[in-house]
């Protein structure tokens, strides 16, 4: 045991992959606690990523826990200091963490049963739309200009997702060609679902 | 035409929802601009809430718009200011704006088709839970503790929608009081969409 942070992790949850990526590009240690069944006992709500503290505190929801590390970790800032960019980085995110995300997760696909396919396809192509408009009028090299953001760290989990639900991702050349930069940063890398301890 | 901010907004619209109650509980005038065939053109998601300022910056997402509101006009603030009370207030939000709404807003519904009070009752339900949970443990007279913060601009639209699919209430004691008390106070009655101007 260390005293690093501890976070509770499963390798292809998308969620706890933007976490690994923040945390990452920030260069802050963490031992990664692959999800088991006694998981639940402590998050309430069941599901990965939780971030657990040395003194014991444990913070749940994705977003929420990226903003806390932008505050706590203040080193290679995710958000821009001006409030209306914080503002626009923060709607990247919530496009990608409120409306894709949320709906083509396995926890719904698997109450939508056989038409899960098709039912993925179709909303995470719905917000792609919406995303690639974004992406050309905010984007530069990475999602908000050229400095990585949480925008980068949301962005590159919903692209592997739309291509393992056959999204036809020649539609959107520009989310394309900001995830094609990110993927190739080492610690876009070391946060791939691939290397993850329990990746299978 | 004021100077006035304008709040592109839907009487029934959550999202928007929780806007209003922020500007309202803030004092913050702001002129309502029902959402019209046009407004997709303004907005590339083509949902509301957007808010536009008098320099013609619009911001769309209503967790962007939340944290933006906070941070330009401080008065009686709807983060606390420690950074892990601040991460647990945004992850009660999350889990109703990322877990819940999303799942059961119309625009899936509407996919889902004959089957969607089933649906919208089984994932708000599943919600509930953890929501109840996350209350009993962190709310008191609000949602966190005994001041408003962001977390109560979420919970009231999201009972109103609970109640409207027929999820039982009585499972959740803590989530029903504390709407109850939100529900009488000033800003809440003023955000209500019954008396949107749009309301039909």
């Amino acid at each position: 045991m260390t005293d690093n942070l501890k976070l509770y992790t499963y390798w292809r949850s998308s969620c706890s992959w933007r976490v690994r990526i923040a945390l990452n590009y920030k260069d802050i240690p963490f031992d990664p606690i692959p999800k088991t069944p006694e998981y639940k006992e402590k998050n309430p709500n069941g599901v990965v990523p939780s971030l657990l503290f040395p003194d014991g505190k444990l913070v749940i929801q994705s977003s929420a826990i990226l903003e806390l590390v932008d505050e706590l970790y203040p080193q290679k800032p995710l958000l821009p200091k001006d409030p209306f960019k914080r503002a626009t980085v923060r709607s990247i995110c919530a496009l990608i963490g409120s409306d894709i995300q949320p709906i083509q997760n396995l926890r719904v696909l698997n109450y939508v049963g056989e038409t899960k396919q098709e039912w993925a396809a179709h909303f995470i192509d719905l917000g792609f739309q919406a995303l690639e408009a974004m992406l050309i009028k905010h984007g530069g090299k990475y999602c908000f200009g050229d400095e990585i953001t949480l925008a980068d760290a949301y962005l590159v989990p919903q692209v592997y997702n739309a291509k393992r639900w056959g999204v036809d991702m020649s539609k959107y050349p520009v989310i394309t060609a900001i995830n094609d930069r990110l993927v190739e940063l080492e610690p876009f890398k070391k946060s791939d679902p691939s290397v993850q301890v329990d990746a299978q």
